[in-house]
């Protein structure tokens, strides 16, 4: 670091933690902040401590959110809940446009490996809100990944004493992908669930 | 942009500003900013206001400086200037750890088809500083394009008639690299300036 003047090595480093980027890359993306105005660099400057002050996590549902509660669990009836790992899994789910129900971000998945047990993930939350009678149907939209599988089946045993309706988003090949190509777990997994058509 | 929360989606659209950043990476820098610590995130945006408001030019050489004039100008001893197009190219040369000689930097190359004349760029600077006698020769290390290379030819014909041995960094067929590979252009050039061994 040091043939760069100190506030340069320090913006590089600190580039240099965003995921992905080397030192490099946090190279060229400091020249890019000193070849800007100087209005241009506050207003990089403030998003970074406004995104970080304003969003908090909604009291409901655990999704990003800049108010209490989040604008999908006010505007969205509460008939159908999906479970997801993290509020990007939200967003995720979101830009399909299709999905017309609310979310609980778990905030984790139960991994014991790490020493995440049930209790340390948002499954009391989720218990809570499905006690009121309203929810018809739990989707579990955990990664399918070891973690997530186990995740979503501890919730089902939970939820499905109490008479609903849990159900679980669809494994196999991915659309335009090749059969060829398709890794065993996937392909093996996509025959076990095999459809009538 | 609608999936996100507004300050959210801001930050996002200033990440996209980088060199090589599009929607999907500035996501993932969105999230960790969002998983920092309030200080870490603090730390972040106050380098780049920092590096911002800090970093000048020298007012000798014009590379990066957070003073009046840059360290190297001030420690180093001027008989030898190396000339470079923007101060990103003196950090390059400096990593070198060889050359021991002070800098010029151009801010530019001369560029008729962008509108960029001898006027534009600091060759004036230039002429002030060897005006005085100390200097004995003077690399030419723009780049080795066609700008490059006629800003070198410019420059040099105005340095030769004050006795100063004006040179060009060497090019040809990089190290390590394979002669099948090479571009023609650099074989021809490599071709061209072939030494007796």
């Amino acid at each position: 670091m040091d043939v760069f003047i100190e506030p340069i090595g320090k913006l590089i480093n600190e580039f240099s933690k965003l995921p992905g980027v080397g030192k490099k890359t946090a190279q060229r993306y400091a020249y890019k902040i000193i070849s800007m105005t100087d209005a241009e660099a506050k207003a990089f400057a403030e998003s970074i401590t406004n995104c970080k002050s304003k969003v908090r996590y909604c009291r409901v549902c655990g999704n990003f959110t800049d108010e209490e509660v989040c604008a999908i669990c006010k505007k969205r009836q509460g008939n159908t809940i999906c479970v997801v790992k993290e509020p990007k899994d939200v967003i995720a789910m979101e830009k399909l446009h299709e999905y017309k129900g609310v979310y609980h971000v778990l905030h984790g998945v139960i991994s014991p490996m790490d020493g995440v047990g049930p209790n340390d993930i948002r499954i009391k939350e989720l218990l809570n809100r499905v006690g009121d009678g309203t929810v018809t149907e739990v989707i579990m939209a955990t990664n399918p990944d070891v973690e997530g599988e186990a995740t979503a089946m501890y919730i089902a045993k939970l939820l499905k004493p109490l008479g609903i309706n849990v159900t679980r988003l669809a494994h196999g090949i991915p659309i335009g992908s090749e059969l060829e190509y398709t890794d065993e777990v996937t392909l093996s997994r996509a025959l076990l669930e095999r459809k009538s058509i």
